[in-house]
């Protein structure tokens, strides 16, 4: 049978990982034979949109396919009888990140984009939004797959299938592509002699590797890195070891973003040192500048391919995984990708019903998720925490509900609870006002008070409607 | 890297079967390449194993590959070093089956030889051995895989992981093969198109389906079927129809055996008919029937391929199922094959250390199950009785305890529980006895107490030590 | 603190149990000082009410309380600012019971009211009902407390927990009273030296026993029950023992309705005898008769006490349980009552948030049940099979789904799967058109297919409209 | 039946909490009528024995009642034939406190004794005892009660039944009491007209209250602790609010001990401030200060009670709390009590066979936990996450892992995971090395590698053998 050419939505299409999502689908073109690409994006995002939709446009050119990318700030013009739909926006732009930095660091504690205090913002902010989407592909595009690469991918993803209650999304992460990458080499294998089994949840996940002849080679690995190895740390991840004894009782490999919480104290040090030094900024200032330099780039009218200094991004291969993911379902290929989908019982120490981040196989229902078994009780612990952490965050997001706020804020290990905890809650929903309308009495309350924003820079961001 | 060649060994080597094994291992050569095969069987098997076993040389002989087939009466000489075991035996042969099947229909109700109180008695004998060749495995080939398809395949296998603490098993059944085979021409569409989702325990499974678009069809098959399309039925069941409102309400497909609980009184008329029709007899005799012609036939030196007689018999692509898992095991292939398992969760409603039959990858690491998710009640219902039913069975199988097997027959939803029930429970003691040491104490009690067994079959083959 | 007079209503009031009720209040008037009682009935019963009602005026005009009893048809006028809403009532009257009996026993399976066939029609004409009171409730008495005693009252009560969200609800059950009552002589002990643990579901639970110094005694009962002691089995189960060898593997007591499923063969026979037997009929012919017999005494005006007959009845000490559950929640008092009320973990075999009967601390919070823990597989397995059972009955009654019917039959243990089963819950839906119009439309196709009521008794009954 | 009298056996018998014990006995007298009691204590505490014993009985002699009080350092002799054992031993007495207090504060972090690192190292040293103790039990005195208030009151007793194998024992603890003798008055009421539902774990859970109606007063209470009302709160926690916007949401009451979780800043910057103050140092060091005073006390011949004085520890009403139980054991009482004890189901988010603090009807058989039903997501992840925490440390505590001990300290809220938190667990395993026999060649390790203790008065005890 002839497959129909498809027709891919992507919401934040201003993005700057957009060029690295063209070169996913005209590598797969073969297996995936793409119409039209919608790049769809909000106002203040429409000039980043026309240079990297132009951008775009030239990619294709420069390739043997006849692809048209248009651009769009018409989100339900670009939805309507859509194939793919993927989502890679950000809500409040950079700036809103460096909000969600500085504010949680100007009280001492961990500012980061999906960890703590502004993962919970980050949160907060776009799932309302997802969840009008939703509500638009209900109408528009009822078959279409929900492809979400937005950050907290875990939340989000989560909050589509149980707020949205709309079933097929998948979401991604780069994290375990990464350590897929790396850590083969470090025991002189490559990727397709080993299994990989992952299971936690999107930036909180363990994973083990066994060799072609099923043998675990989990402790290799992990002595292996110890041994100066690099596993496939992310880029936006300050390089701090695990200690080994916790790894060689673990006998798991944490994900990266795990530092946060097993090295919590050497992480917000470093955070905090960046933050403090005005010459660098926290990461999200960082990445503007980056940004800033990757869209000059992206104006070169003769520039036809993803550049180089793309890869420097935390994100790198994001979108590699969205466009495997979406060729496999397409396709049916069930190939083996590490995905934020229903639990199903993968992980049997949560809810049946909740997402999780799992290896999965991905085929023209979805993801298949292998049952990964009971974790022992340091990871059990960790991950129940973490999953009902995600829960109150969720249900704070969608009903507004101040008490909820804290009580998500309260659980999060990277919120030492107590006054400055609260400060934090007030001055980020101050920050991000012009995104919280759930929160608009409460914040109205706050503005009330008189509560202001200490740390300068977000303050001003703030004060300029940014 | 070079594997080295392999080396099978098949416990119950002189099983009628034997041949299919060996044309599944030519079949796959190029993907398994294995160096030696050892049949092992006990004294009283060993005519059938030099006739089948020199038929399965022939077999080698004739194809363009070096094997040499090796016949024992010594299982830990064949078991040194193995790499794949495979278990095929019957403890008591055909007359043993055929006590399991008359002593219950002499008391109307349903004799058969994995469900009801045939399918317990033949845990009964089977997991006492099954563990003693765990152990010895443990001793002589810690690192081979035991491929099980010695029925009550699901008991048995799960008996290995929990009484035995061997975790490299993995239990067959051709049951899944059929349905796959036959459910998709029923709507027009190949296997390779269709995505299939079992889930269940062995021979108490359910499937779902899907489209190469990830759209469900299941319906579409069930339909199809009630429009007279074969479904795939095994030899040994008999053809009554579900219900299809029931069908409509699950929106699940049952495997076959289901018969024997969802049509449960036309099963057991037809299986009283056929125990009293002195032409006809029950499954075993007539098994016993057939196995004698292939027997003849096997002695036939010029034969050297499986004869067409052979698919005839209800356990026809056991061995096909086995040697698929093992070659994908071997290369890692990560195919999809349904096989018994842990769950890990893949069936939430159960135990997540208990063993299930689903759906799952196959590779290296032996079975990646795929996560099902819950079930909708009445499935839960049936599933969580049989499975209690399997734990008291296994705990009886171990420990002797006559009250626990007592407890398995009157949750078992074969056995109307009463007299008649606990009167077949004393027959097949005292008709076993010579398998089941484990109940010698109560077995001795009930030979003082005069208990006899009433159908004249069944009583003189005890008598004659058969 | 000065409490206030407590008004009552009693739906079915009709009742011949209500002068058990009536003198229940009156023995604990100074725990619980009752103001007024609504009788409540339909049409159908007025005339039994008014008899009975008046009888149970007379009561408590014998007595030193001024308690007037109110009858009325209208169910909204009683139920305004009730205290206590008590249900005993009976869609189709004893009628309708005796098709629930007579129908399954004409096709050779169980016919009874609680269990097997019986048991679901008499679930599906009830909860309809039951939850229509409920909502009611919502608006005349929304602090009431709901004392189910209808049954099958596990069923009733979780509907109204589960699809009415009524949380303040217990339900009610003689059984375990019984058992209370008798069992502790039979080892030379009062009930108030020994503690009882019971778990499980309505008609379907078991119990353990311990002695005033915390030793179990649940052995020494069972051994002095077959030797020949009375262990309070209600007098509408016929007496045949369990095999002690279960009991004695179990290590718990059965309820007595337990001997449906244990020996379902000779309970099976025991209710086919008097079927067949016209001189006697099936338990309800039986109680259609003692009910004649009781309402001819309660005519008698100088009558004003409960008649010695009524406690022939089954349901003996179901309106003391009552009387006793209403005075403890209203008094606070915290006594020990087994009741059917929300699981919240108490059996953490079943989810949560399902109805089950337990051990419960009765009090003005309502019931506090006792965690009881895992139960053994034997049980665990008999207790998901019918808890789902229950699941598929409810969703049923509420749904009108034919094939859910269907499911909640072939599940159920007492019915044999299968032809009759199908036909046997058609003839159902016909005998009970009048109070099924959730399946009217299933039921127009059977009349149209020209299904009829093979039984004569049952066939004529539905004739007449009765 | 006549009840034999009763012999006491305390573990720790010289402990100051020794006096409020005989009180508690006293006053119990009718209802548990005691023979003998046991003080046990090691030779370090004997000179404190000698001098609380001679108290004891001095009590007893001032009271109607003939009881002798004996003093043993044979921990055997006293446990023969023993009806109820208590513990309330110190390994390591005071000076062990405060260095599980000093040293993590010396890196900034809450040093305190049964929350944090400090809790983690009682657990380690108070385990292997109490395991040696419950050895002799199995012995000397099969039928005996363990009534354990040794803190860490929940993992010790989890311990006990995991470990030990041992089902006859209760822990306890004095906050539920505190928080139910002070919270009625707050809105007007005696704590004889409300129920309470308590759920969670030692120094861990979360209370609901109702009124004699029934009606929920959880808000009430809440809300008149916001206007001042005194709610109950140790001596030993500082009095730092919970944020009312939480409590609002969370719909219960936290413990005490929740402020260091919830109110993590305040606590911490509250426990450092006194660490830091020479004039005050660490709670340890101020109870070492109280307890010379009272043993001063103690020694004078002429007191026959309980002074004043000892009801300002923080352990107050622990003692109390034993006798009600014990008491409530003996007589069958079944009052309700806040206990350790076997979960059962009672707190269905965590596993059926863990311990749990609930509560609970105190009879002859124990604790009769009530089931007290899902928790919201917030307070399921904390008690995920602690419990899984204590997993933890009972493994490290019985194994002696060091990379368990890490995990435990990595997933503890009250320790920011990193290079310092990995100091504090190295300095307290030397610290403590004299009484973790488990981590003996752990300790060589780091003694080999030079590591020291920083804070001085931890070093200096050390050094000095205390």
């Amino acid at each position: 049978m002839e497959k129909k050419p498809v027709k891919i939505v992507t919401i934040g299409g201003g993005s700057s990982y957009t060029p690295e999502l063209m070169e996913g689908f005209i590598k797969r073109y073969d297996e995936l034979p793409i119409r039209e690409i919608w790049l769809v994006d909000i106002e203040d995002g429409k000039e980043k949109m026309e240079i990297v939709g132009a951008m775009a446009q030239r990619m294709w050119d420069a390739s043997p396919y006849d692809v048209k990318v248009h651009l769009t700030l018409d989100r339900r013009e670009a939805l309507k009888d859509a194939d793919f739909v993927t989502t890679q926006f950000r809500v409040g732009l950079l700036n809103a990140r460096i909000k969600d930095e500085r504010i949680p660091f100007s009280y001492g504690m961990l500012g980061q984009e999906t960890n703590g205090a502004g993962g919970i913002f980050k949160a907060f902010r776009t799932i309302p939004v997802i969840l009008s989407i939703v509500e638009d592909m209900k109408e528009l595009c009822p078959n279409a797959w929900l492809i979400n690469f937005t950050n907290p991918s875990g939340m989000v993803t989560e909050a589509v299938m149980k707020y949205g209650k709309w079933e097929k999304v998948i979401g991604l992460c780069n994290v375990p592509v990464g350590a897929m990458m790396k850590e083969p080499e470090t025991i002189g294998k490559t990727l397709d002699q080993l299994t990989y089994k992952f299971a936690g949840l999107n930036h909180f996940h363990w994973h083990k590797v066994y060799d072609e002849h099923g043998n675990e080679v989990t402790q290799d690995i992990i002595d292996a890195m110890y041994e100066g190895k690099d596993g496939g740390l992310p880029a936006n991840i300050a390089d701090v070891p695990f200690f080994k004894e916790q790894l060689d009782t673990m006998k798991m490999i944490p994900c990266g973003y795990h530092r946060y919480y097993y090295r919590q104290q050497e992480m917000l040090a470093h955070g905090l040192e960046e933050f403090n030094d005005p010459e660098k900024g926290t990461r999200g200032q960082q990445v503007k500048q980056t940004e800033a330099e990757l869209f000059e780039l992206y104006k070169d009218p003769n520039l036809d391919h993803k550049p180089e200094q793309l890869a420097k991004r935390g994100g790198a291969h994001y979108s590699d995984a969205a466009c495997e993911t979406i060729a496999s379902i397409y396709s049916n290929a069930n190939r083996h990708i590490v995905v934020t989908t229903k639990n199903n019982g993968a992980v049997p120490d949560l809810p049946a019903d909740c997402a999780v981040e799992v290896s999965a196989y991905i085929g023209a229902t979805g993801a298949k998720a292998i049952a990964f078994g009971e974790l022992q009780p340091a990871e059990k612990g960790w991950l129940q925490c973490m999953k009902n952490m995600e829960h109150c965050v969720e249900a704070a997001a969608v009903t507004g509900d101040y008490g909820m706020a804290l009580q998500a804020f309260i659980l999060n290990p990277q919120i030492p609870a107590g006054t400055n905890a609260k400060r934090v809650l007030d001055e980020l929903l101050i920050a991000h006002k012009k995104y919280l309308p759930q929160f608009a009495k409460k914040i109205a309350e706050l503005e009330a008070e008189g509560v202001t924003i200490k740390d300068d820079v977000a303050r001003e961001l703030t004060e300029k409607g940014l």
